[in-house]
């Protein structure tokens, strides 16, 4: 396949953490598109809004008060979809009718006092307190419970109601389908290969580089060969790392470089403060600690959904919904276009 | 769990469709939405529009003029994801690098001359037509390709571009993920249960009667016990039946009118032309069509995006993508809405 025009044909590629197949129709983008325009992002974000629940010293809709934080902020989440005394539903003996306990708790940690920062516009150490505030939830929550997800929703195109930087912590008694999913094929392919899948996968992205956005030392960012999102990619550590706990001081300091780096190349795409959901996978914890866990990679997937510009986003509705994912640009097409935008912010251009 | 208070407590329900697991926690629909609100749909489409590339006698991208026609009105897309005559990208040795062909035809199909019609609102024998269309391209496009996947798109909310009532039908040389999954789940049901799992399925629904929202003598439309969007639904035929066009002219007059009732509903909850991507699955064909599919129940799916209201959509983000899917209201709960509402549409009250 070395000299095959991808760009050309469409063909099928196969995800390895999922165990899928992703349909890469690259002509597509040749269509005009005369569907659905989004709002553009709010520009204008005042740095400090009395009203705004997530702002330091502000009352949030409980009745508590935040304090006046000058860094991280890490709070219950007042509707969490996980509460940690949920009694057990039982379950039918119909194998068509089947429920079972879900019990959990769901953090909100704000990234800086200010509402006008992202993390690309924040400071270095700014961003290494994120990472940091990150490793001691996974350690904290991690001593009960088996999944601990981070994510971030950013920008009202995600389901993001407040412009506030913040991301969300919901840790759960279960393995939820995805991590269980991941979890079972990288699993499959240390028993296989004798490697951990995803260190071996940073190994040859590093030397292939038509995927790689952005790498440095300790850190490589693609778009994976399977990427299903436009402009998603794939962050991991060049070493064998578990957990976000267990990165070094240096790892967490090179991550927070690399990871501006990246958000700096999204925002600079469309010159738009860049919107996506993003989420750590890591080792699973609670009752997993126990266990032998080398078949895991620590790892970042960042899901944007914009596709052709600022206000047109990817539609991932019937043919994706019903039968399969299917991408309008080759994975090594995004990675180009990312990889050839400057490393400095548009807005501090 | 007959007695557990399924809309207080978060729990977890198993999709044995899907062999995967949705979190349940109806209490989130208390809190208050302050993101992102939807354009309403558009409700004044003219019935004709000169420069609708999807009306009769008009003229479309390519250059090709449509007939001047009465019915429905297939024709092959002007952009298809799938393309008879792509070639084999051959395969890397690598595990993590594995690539496929991938071969197809993509058609479209319009539902009606006019513009200004959509199901519910179509006379029942033009909906018979539908159906006989989708049997007939299903019957075609079987003979050589193993899935033929028919969906559609509704609404600008689910990237559909163009309001004239149309579908879509790709078939592809490949067992698509999704496709394939259930085939897998209910291949496994079959053997351990000795019946195919949605006839099963669709019986104990029936008897239950909690989730029905819409039955008659041959058809049934159930929000699933494992729905994950806020108001799916699944709809079945009482028969075991393995393809659409296996139908008999009754069931298809059945289905016509089972249709028309559920979209008037659909619309009726929000007076609003509901937004939705809906698709069917029914044993896979082309090579398939020797072996024994005797797992396999025709079904639809209909996926609404709409939660709170006619502008306030379900965010399937973050937790979502990264973890599992997650749910604001009980299916009983949904059903039940959908089940009080009256029959006849808001638009010809
Ligand atoms: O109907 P269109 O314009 O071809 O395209 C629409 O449906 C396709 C199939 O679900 C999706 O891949 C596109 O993202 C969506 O915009
Ligand atoms: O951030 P919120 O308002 O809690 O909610 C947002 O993220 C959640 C987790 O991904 C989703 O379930 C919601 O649909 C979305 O609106």
């Amino acid at each position: 396949p070395q000299h095959y025009p991808f760009n050309k044909h469409q063909h099928l590629r196969y995800n390895p953490l999922r165990d899928s197949w992703v349909l890469v129709s690259a002509h597509r983008m040749k269509r005009p598109w005369a569907g659905q325009v989004e709002r553009p992002p709010e520009e204008h974000i005042p740095r400090y809004d009395p009203n705004n629940p997530l702002c330091p010293g502000n009352k949030r809709a409980n009745g508590k008060g935040n304090p006046d934080y000058d860094s991280t902020f890490v709070f219950e989440n007042d509707f969490p979809a996980l509460q940690p005394d949920a009694p057990d539903p039982g379950s039918d003996q119909d194998p068509l009718f089947q429920s079972k306990a879900a019990r959990g708790v769901c953090k909100v940690m704000c990234f800086h006092p200010w509402s006008d920062v992202t993390l690309p516009l924040m400071k270095k150490e700014e961003v290494v307190n994120v990472i940091d505030k990150w490793a001691e939830l996974v350690e904290e929550l991690g001593t009960i419970y088996p999944w601990v997800q981070i994510f971030e929703n950013k920008g009202a195109m995600m389901g993001c109601s407040n412009p506030h930087p913040h991301c969300q912590v919901w840790a759960s008694n279960f393995l939820p389908n995805e991590p269980a999913l991941s979890d079972r094929c990288q699993r499959a392919y240390y028993e296989k290969h004798g490697e951990p899948m995803l260190l071996q996968y940073a190994k040859r992205e590093a030397e292939k580089k038509e995927r790689v956005v952005v790498e440095s030392s300790d850190w490589l960012a693609v778009v994976p060969y399977w990427a299903t999102w436009p402009y998603q990619t794939l962050l991991l550590p060049r070493r064998h790392v578990l957990r976000i706990s267990d990165l070094t001081t240096e790892e967490r300091e090179g991550l927070a470089a690399i990871m501006k780096r990246l958000l700096t190349k999204y925002d600079n795409l469309f010159e738009v403060s860049f919107p996506y959901s993003m989420g750590w996978h890591g080792a699973p914890t609670g009752p997993y600690l126990k266990e032998d866990n080398s078949h895991w990679q620590l790892h970042a997937h960042y899901y944007p959904p914009l596709l052709r510009s600022a206000t047109v986003k990817k539609f991932m509705v019937g043919y994706e919904m019903l039968a399969q994912e299917q991408r309008d640009l080759t994975p090594e097409q995004a990675a180009e276009k990312l990889r050839n935008l400057p490393e400095e912010h548009y807005k501090t251009r």
